[in-house]
C-alpha cells in the first residue's frame, strides 16, 4: 500500500483489524510485519500510537545495492568493467586469518575498473576465499556481474558489513579513475557472508564521488541501521 | 541474550516455545522481537529454518548516532565545539520550501567547528526553522550538545535520512580543520524529522577521515539500511 502510493507520508495506516481482514490474515503475522515496516523507517508511532507512513524512501534490494551491474541497471545507466587483475596468491596473515584459512592459503583477488556509460566510476577490489573464488577462473570478469554468476554457482550472498569513509585517491588510483592524486574518494568497505555467517568476500570500493554516494535512514525507534565509529586508535591518544 | 554474550555468533536461538517460556510471553511478541532482530541483521535465517545469531556489531542509538556530543562520550573521548556562527536570517528557496516556510521567511543557522580531544574532527552545519531554533538563543552552543537542549525543550527528533558522499575541502572548511584546501571529507547531509513527518533539522557534516567513519550492514532478509545512488545528472547524459 505505501509502494503503490495509496498510503502517503503522513497517512495513519489502517487499524490492525482492518489490516487482518484486508489481507485475510490473523493478527500476529499483521504486528510483524508492522513492526518490520517501523524498523525499516517507513512507519513512525507505536507504543500505542497509530502508526504514521514516513518518506516512501525506500531501500533497495540487497543485491542492487551489492552489484554494480545491476544497480546501474536500475537506475538506467549502462554498467562497464575492464579487469586489471585477476590472480590467485597466498593472501596477507589479516585475509587468511578472517577466511579461517591456514597462514599462506591461496586467495583470488579481483580488481576491476567500473564504469557507468563508458566513464569511470569506481575502483572495485575484492578478495575471496579459494571455494568461492575459483569459480571466477571459469567466468569473463569482464563481462557482467561477479555475484549474478557467483549466485548462479549456488554462492549464497547473504549479509554484507558496509565501512563508509573518505580518502584521497593513491596514484595508482588515480591514474585508472583520471583524476589527480589525492583527489577525494568515496570508500566502501565490505565484508560479505553466508546465513551461516562464513566470511565469502572481503571487498574495497573506491568511488568517484560524482558518481555515486549512498543514503540510509535511521530512527528512534527503528533499529539503527547507520553507526558512527572513530577512525583514531583511542588507546594512543 | 546476544548483548550479554550467552548467545555467540553462529548459535541458534532457541526455539520459539522456550523463548516464550523463558520471558513469559506469548507468541506474538517474540515473533514480533524476532522479526526485528532478523531485520537489524542480528540473526539470519527464518523462512522455516531456525534462526542463527550474526556479529554482534549492534548498531547505535538514535540518539548517539545524532549527537556528536553523546558519541564522543560512548567512546571515551572529550566532545568539545566552538561557535563559529549562530545566525537568524532569511533562508534560500530551497530551505524555506524543504521547512515548508514562506520564500524568504528566516531560519537559524549553526556552524561550529567540532572537536574530539581537542583536535578538530568536523564541521556541522545546521539549518532549523523558526520554532526550533529558537531555541538556540538561549542555549549557550559552545557549551554542549544542541540536540540534547531541543529535546529537553520538547523537540521531538525522530527520523534522521543521511546521505554520506565525500568531497574535497573547499578553502574555508580546510581553514578551519587545519589540513590542506582539497583534502578529502567525509560528508554526511542529515534531514531530521518528528514522528509526523515534519522537518526539524537540515544538518551538513563534514568529518575528517582519520577522526570517524561509519558502517552500516546490510541482510538480503531485513530491511536494507544502505542505498547507493548516482551523483551525476542522470537525465543529461
Amino acid at each position: 500500500m505505501i509502494t503503490s502510493g495509496e498510503l502517503r507520508p503522513g497517512d495513519p495506516i489502517p487499524s490492525e483489524a482492518e489490516l487482518c481482514r484486508r489481507f485475510n490474515s490473523s493478527r500476529s503475522p499483521v504486528r510483524q510485519a508492522v513492526t518490520a515496516l517501523r524498523h525499516e523507517g517507513l512507519l513512525s508511532g507505536g507504543q500505542g500510537r497509530r502508526s504514521i507512513v514516513q518518506s516512501r524512501a525506500s531501500s533497495q534490494s540487497f543485491t542492487t545495492l551489492l552489484s554494480f551491474t545491476e544497480w546501474c541497471r536500475s537506475i538506467g545507466a549502462v554498467p562497464g568493467q575492464r579487469t586489471l587483475e585477476l590472480a590467485r596468491r597466498p593472501g596477507e596473515d589479516e585475509v587468511t586469518a578472517s577466511f579461517d584459512l591456514e597462514p599462506g592459503s591461496s586467495v583470488v583477488e579481483v580488481l576491476r575498473l567500473r564504469t557507468m556509460d563508458g566513464a569511470p566510476a569506481m575502483l572495485e577490489r575484492a578478495v575471496f576465499p579459494p571455494e568461492v573464488g575459483r569459480h571466477l577462473f571459469d567466468f569473463d570478469t569482464d563481462t557482467g556481474s561477479i555475484y549474478e554468476h557467483l549466485t548462479g554457482q549456488g554462492v549464497e550472498l547473504y549479509r554484507a558489513e558496509n565501512r563508509i569513509d573518505a580518502l584521497g585517491a593513491p596514484d595508482a588510483d588515480a591514474d585508472q579513475l583520471g583524476v589527480a592524486p589525492g583527489a577525494p574518494l568515496l570508500r566502501v568497505q565490505r565484508r560479505t557472508s553466508d546465513p551461516r555467517g562464513r566470511l565469502l568476500e572481503i571487498a574495497d570500493d573506491r568511488y568517484l564521488p560524482d558518481r555515486a554516494a549512498f543514503t540510509v535512514v535511521n530512527t528512534r525507534s527503528g533499529a539503527a541501521g547507520l553507526s558512527r565509529f572513530p577512525t583514531t586508535d583511542r588507546t594512543a591518544s
